[in-house]
């Protein structure tokens, strides 16, 4: 770390900062003692120390760290993209996962349906939470873990593999057992017995940004996870909340090429919460997989407007194959490729 | 709610919004029919239905709700303040409450240092986090349960009640158990499982507002504790997420008369988190009183330098005994009391 | 105006609120008198009006504005896209528009070298500022009129059309005689005696979007040029200010396809203020086009670590003619072009 | 200014920050060579330097400004407050100047009223804008130069000094020869060639904070109106953008005693626009004063719901009264006096 300390700064108050360095395991470097500002590098293992403890020293001006508070996250621990892989699908490579169902799933009927739906547009993993973080406590909390039967009747029927939301560290368990993937909602980014929890298991886990988080706090959120054992971090922008009120959140794609740079996690874009807008869910996932992201997590139920949650921003099947129509020519003309062959409409009569 | 339809609906368009209006419980009235717009009032119990169902249908323009979406915490259920007590203390009288202590319990001596400390300037409540909640896992935790048995012999000799953050449902009865009250923290504050726990308790809880939370979305976590039996709850504003960093993070002081306006729960203020800057705390917490704050929750620490978490914005003794004599006043000048009588220096060196 | 009032409003309340109305020049609907509340409909021409007004009646709980607040901006008055030209250049057609340049006009040599750098890799405007406006008075604020010649210089050589910025009325008459388009910053957005200055002109105007203005605030600020005669209007999304500080602002690309919905105006993106990071300009300018950005306005400089401006975020000319080639498969991917034909090697060396 | 460099960075590349550096006017000091980060230290004058410049070095990881960007307007230049005096009144002292009137000059008879109106509760300057930056052009943009002679005539019958916007460079000579105090609002707090004007003007300055400005850009914006001669500059905090729509702005109290540790300019509040809400405007008014402000700003008007702008926040001549009863205590609870000396009831009948 650099600390600046202010102008006139005595010869004693330059000693009680090193004293701090040093009881903090540190030890000080004198860089620079100028008319106006001395300069002084802190040097050791900082990992574990918050550059604002020198701050209570009231003669520090400034402190900035020099080093990434993340380390198994970071692009400089591992050069290469990291692959998580679920099942057969990979995460990470030159084709772009679709992930695509109901936001909440609701009866058995409706998420098999959904599924073969979305499997026939091309989507390679089911979605669908059981459990509902709802801003009102008299709106529909999900259908609870008998909702695990149901995602796994739609795994059976289509051999997609299912992802679904966990809440509440006491749950992890028994749903892991029961789904392929993990998911971590955006109100729970910072949930850290959560995260130390699904850092324990062995599912792959979708990291969501949270709602008001910097790309720091989003890759300690993962570095949390990856601590406990658990390398197979899948990050996703979801939208921040800012003064603009036009959309629901704001959809931030800027971090998906930030993100690349600073981390080897993949990293997928969820359009349906980032806008909350229905039709502005093709450009805006056209765009994601214009700025690199390697999957879009896209709502999708057999009939919107009776959605238990999040009604205005699922699409109907029909509205989903065009959005897989419409981005497709985008992730080629990067040479990607997005989702899996779709079925041809005779294919989908054999089911 | 009131839905207004865009220009030039047909009359099949404007059955569908009856009809899911019906489909929901509710029905419709046509409150007008202009050449513009048409406007439809939907009535009956709109509590459990979030309105951006009716957005769904594609005709729809606009959805306003008419009633609050929160019940138990709302100011038209209950007209009187609410008082929360904590063994003798009272929260949401004239007295305004003084919560104070370390960010985090690190020692024996050091927490039942801080609780005499704090109980000679006035404080009525001890705190200290043997959670924390740490934007990086390689930064120090808290001491975990083991902190209870430190946090109850500071209570046994000073007599102050003493409350601590709850993070994870798991850790809700052991902890209850102990302190007096339970707080749950910004970044929990959409935990909605922990929510639940908390409701469950009997002991009362300090909210504290989510980083990016609107007063509804506050409101409606309360009413989650309420909702399982808790009606103990107090609000706590601690500053919100904005473009600025000038300060750590935004005391957002509007919410407090916003709040005794729209609930009858108790509010206090936090300006050591919401400011992060220690020469703001007191004239910070000198404004919380003077619009309206019922109570202050301070952290205090007997070196804050070498404090484990939050160094920077914890107060010195004498600070704090300063921060008491200097917001008195303001507390008088509206007619209310600032924390316990102080105890005089001779009656101090009794301890 | 839909105007909600308070359960239990009394008569004399409620005609308060008709009589205000009636004062305005507004007539009113009774549209319910429900138990719990009372709706009234407000007709009339409510385009000056601002629906804040009726709050000021205490029984007032809500207000909603039914009709949008801008007129010949909006699509509702207009449904086809405005076609913008400049010389030969079309805003708003299939063609994505390609302007570039640097940020400041500094010397002959700087803007000539650079006007025929860009057009070789297709750019279709020369941007160049002469009037800067900077957080700081100690840093450059541009050459001021004298650049007008050296602009003029750039277009006689290549022919590309110039565009600069104005920041003060007394400004726009002897800027608008000189450039082909005029372009008010963000941090002018809301400078009302610029906008009818420059609506005023004959020349097409660039608008940028405020740091932190919503789409409304957006589309009223290019009411006030339209509503001066100018309809020649170009929307430009240049980044927002929210919490972030990951990026130097946060590039809302959502606004795009949004914007497309309201309004008939051409919409350009500038990702070289939007973000504020040269690594993330070219795939945040695929991300532009990619949702349905009909221009891009991009920096380049000679030898951007020597520009007076702006150094971080401007590209070198290779940079920029490889932003050309990465972005041309996106815009062709939506069967769109971008910019004009690039120049082969050979016909550059004619010059 | 502190440069840290990349792990890893050759020697070639270290030279071209320090021939950077070189070309700026500036010299290097080695700092720091370690295995992880090489540090530079840039010495010299760099205050037209923009840090971001040395970004523009693909080597460098993070550029850390050390001297304050402004100069005149900081504490570090003059350590005592400044006193701005205004006729008799002077803002920076003891007393709390309360500034008050009509958000526009609507007639002879309103603002005649008006200034005997909040004479008589104890405010100091009479405020009436008389051009106003209104977010429509559809709605009233003030009654523009002929409002000075109302003005005048109210400031000729009261004695009490008056201030009004300016927006326009074009009307400061004019308006200043009429007016005792110049205000630019916050929409043109980066209006630079405003800012320029009301710096050659011999009349103090309200200079409100802009809508998102950061600590630092108002500051620097203060000093442009300083550089150019006029150091009569008085700040104002009146609410800044957040995701929050629960009140209309964020005032951000916080920012009054930051600024005093960083600049000896006085500080005002405006509760009215800070809030947009009238309940909210006495407690934060009494907040304000609590942490510090040297002045109030406030709306009143004959008759809130005809007001022609603002109406929703405007106080009636009652509601100010009382605000002024209610905020008096909180001064004299901090030793200082609130606005001058109220008239009793029978002075007031003199008139």
């Amino acid at each position: 770390m650099i600390v600046i300390l202010k102008k006139g700064a005595t010869e004693s108050q330059i000693q009680a900062v090193k004293d701090l360095a040093r009881d903090l395991g540190l030890h000080t470097e004198n860089l620079s003692q100028g008319e106006d500002r001395i300069v002084l590098g802190i040097v050791g293992n900082t990992l574990s120390i918050n550059e604002n403890t020198f701050r209570t020293i009231e003669v520090v001006e400034n402190v900035m760290r020099v080093m990434t508070p993340y380390k198994l996250a970071s692009r400089e621990m591992k050069k290469e993209n990291s692959v998580v892989k679920v099942d057969g699908v990979k995460f990470g490579t030159e084709n772009i996962v679709l992930i695509a169902g109901p936001c909440s799933v609701e009866s058995k009927e409706q998420i098999i349906e959904s599924a073969h739906a979305i499997k026939e547009s091309g989507a390679q993993v089911l979605r669908g939470s059981i459990f509902k973080p709802r801003t009102s406590p008299y709106e529909f909390q999900g259908m609870g873990l008998e909702g695990l039967r149901l995602l796994d009747a739609a795994r059976e029927q289509t051999g997609l593999p299912i992802e679904t939301e966990v809440m509440d560290p006491r749950q992890v368990s028994q749903v892991e057992e029961s789904v392929d993937m993990l998911r971590v909602g955006a109100r729970n980014m910072q949930n850290y017995d959560l995260l130390r929890q699904v850092g324990k298991s062995e599912k792959p886990v979708i990291l969501k940004r949270g709602l008001c988080a910097t790309v720091k706090e989003f890759l300690l959120a993962a570095e949390y996870i990856m601590q406990e054992g658990n390398q197979n971090v899948i990050l996703c922008e979801r939208g921040i909340r800012t003064f603009s009120t036009d959309t629901r959140f704001t959809l931030d794609l800027n971090v998906v090429p930030l993100l690349k740079g600073l981390t080897h996690l993949p990293i997928i874009v969820d359009p349906s919460h980032g806008t909350g807008i229905r039709e502005l869910i093709t450009p805006m996932s056209r765009a994601a997989v214009a700025c690199g992201a390697d999957g879009l997590l896209i709502e999708v139920h057999p009939n919107p407007k009776a959605a238990k949650s999040d009604a205005q921003q699922q699409l109907t099947y029909d509205h989903f194959r065009q959005l897989v129509v419409d981005v497709e020519p985008i992730a080629g003309a990067l040479g990607r490729s997005l989702g899996a062959k779709r079925q041809t409409h005779k294919s989908r009569q054999k089911h």
